[in-house]
């Protein structure tokens, strides 16, 4: 394994979101599974556009698709952990929407895992791209990493 | 606790869907976590039901709400077996429907936990109850216990 | 359908822990798959016994075995729903307890969903079942439900 | 967006699982949440790990830890699809794997979406890196691509 990168502090994200740990998550070497860290991302990125009137997944004429997301683990996180996930918009293309994430486990300001997500706005019927609203783009641009 | 009844045996059930444990479904005690039971339920009879051309989450007017469940957990299941889940309905009412479950671990003829099911069809706009189709009704009826 | 018990109240039971919803909890229809309140139960049960040092999943020499699981469906719950998982003991036999849980929406004061969970405790190797101690069950006796 | 490689074909892996899909792997949009892709990478390099004797999570001295993984997805996954996870190992180094995954629909020729899994093996209770065995590296060794 190559040299690895210092994991990053609270202060590199632009907003969190709460989402503790379940029992379920846990697997049989007794930590989260690393399958249920892209759940935590899903549920930061889809909970912010959601509070901020982005997204309504019943209604929405535009929906995000996941066109890739990644994740690299740093350390282990297990039940009954609070982890906080932090995010941040790294790119907005003309359709599409890169975040990056990390993930801190209960007071930790050093993440256990970090990884990302990039969402491609497509029409809900017909499933092809369409571009970012004004709107979306600039309450994205509040996502942007602290400098 | 009381006197536990015997294990239903494969001869008990109309129709069988084969669901295999994942790697996740394995919890901090080294087997099957008791939710990934209902998962598998779930899958058995909407699989079943979507097999036989009675719904298309889509498109279908009508949709079956989940209104009760309920598990008996007998013996584990580990990682990597094989889930033989056995389905047969038990009740057909006006709008309702009741499917009783077994889960077979690998080739065993006895259930490692067995469950109910109960779906309440209902408008899928409205969220109200409508009856059953008798297209539905009869379909249905293939699948009481046998003799 | 016969005529449905009124849902709890938030005072019908003894403590709560907050599970908020994840977007992967939705289903095809839009709401919270039936199968995610027992992700909730299982977590309210567990973190309790954990924060309260009667469970280390790694290393307590008895845990406890889920046995049996019921749930009741009222309402739905939808995503970013953050859920309240209301918890009281119904019963203490020898090696088993029984929680009732109530799954509250947000702020409302009625479940969406009711539920019960029976852990019988065993030793952890031998997987025989072993008698609560008086710690656990003297813990166990602040979760009855409130008069 | 970049122009997109070509969806690689069935023949590119070495070996298969058969990963069906669940009722609950769909999410809101109807299609299996991005999430649940994890799960099945997961599933078949484990189950391949067990089934070939060289894994026992529960006893095993070395285990695989994930510090890295990722997803493209190029195309839907419905339930009740059946799923077909290919594998091929990419790299073998002292103590990591890399293994190269691709998901295929039902009798689709072609990926729907296309990862990658690195373990670390560590000591099951230290969790320091150690050497994979030279039985290990063997059997690791049949599992590259097809030329």
């Amino acid at each position: 394994m190559a040299t690895r990168p210092v994991p990053a502090s609270r202060a590199a994200y632009a907003t969190f979101r709460p989402v503790p740990t379940r029992w379920m998550d846990g697997d049989v070497y007794g930590h989260v599974n690393n399958v249920v860290h892209y759940a935590m991302f899903d549920t930061a990125v889809n909970g912010w556009l959601m509070d901020r009137g982005l997204l309504d997944p019943r209604t929405s004429a535009g929906i995000g698709l996941v066109v890739e997301t990644g994740c690299r683990y740093t350390g282990e996180i297990v039940f009954p952990d609070r982890v906080d996930v932090g995010v941040k918009v790294t790119h907005i293309g003309r359709s599409s929407v890169r975040y990056d994430l990390g993930l801190f486990r209960n007071d930790d300001d050093r993440t256990s895992a970090e990884g990302f997500f990039v969402h491609v706005y497509v029409d809900a019927r017909t499933r092809r791209p369409v571009p970012l609203s004004q709107e979306m783009r600039d309450t994205l641009d509040t996502l942007r990493a602290p400098d």
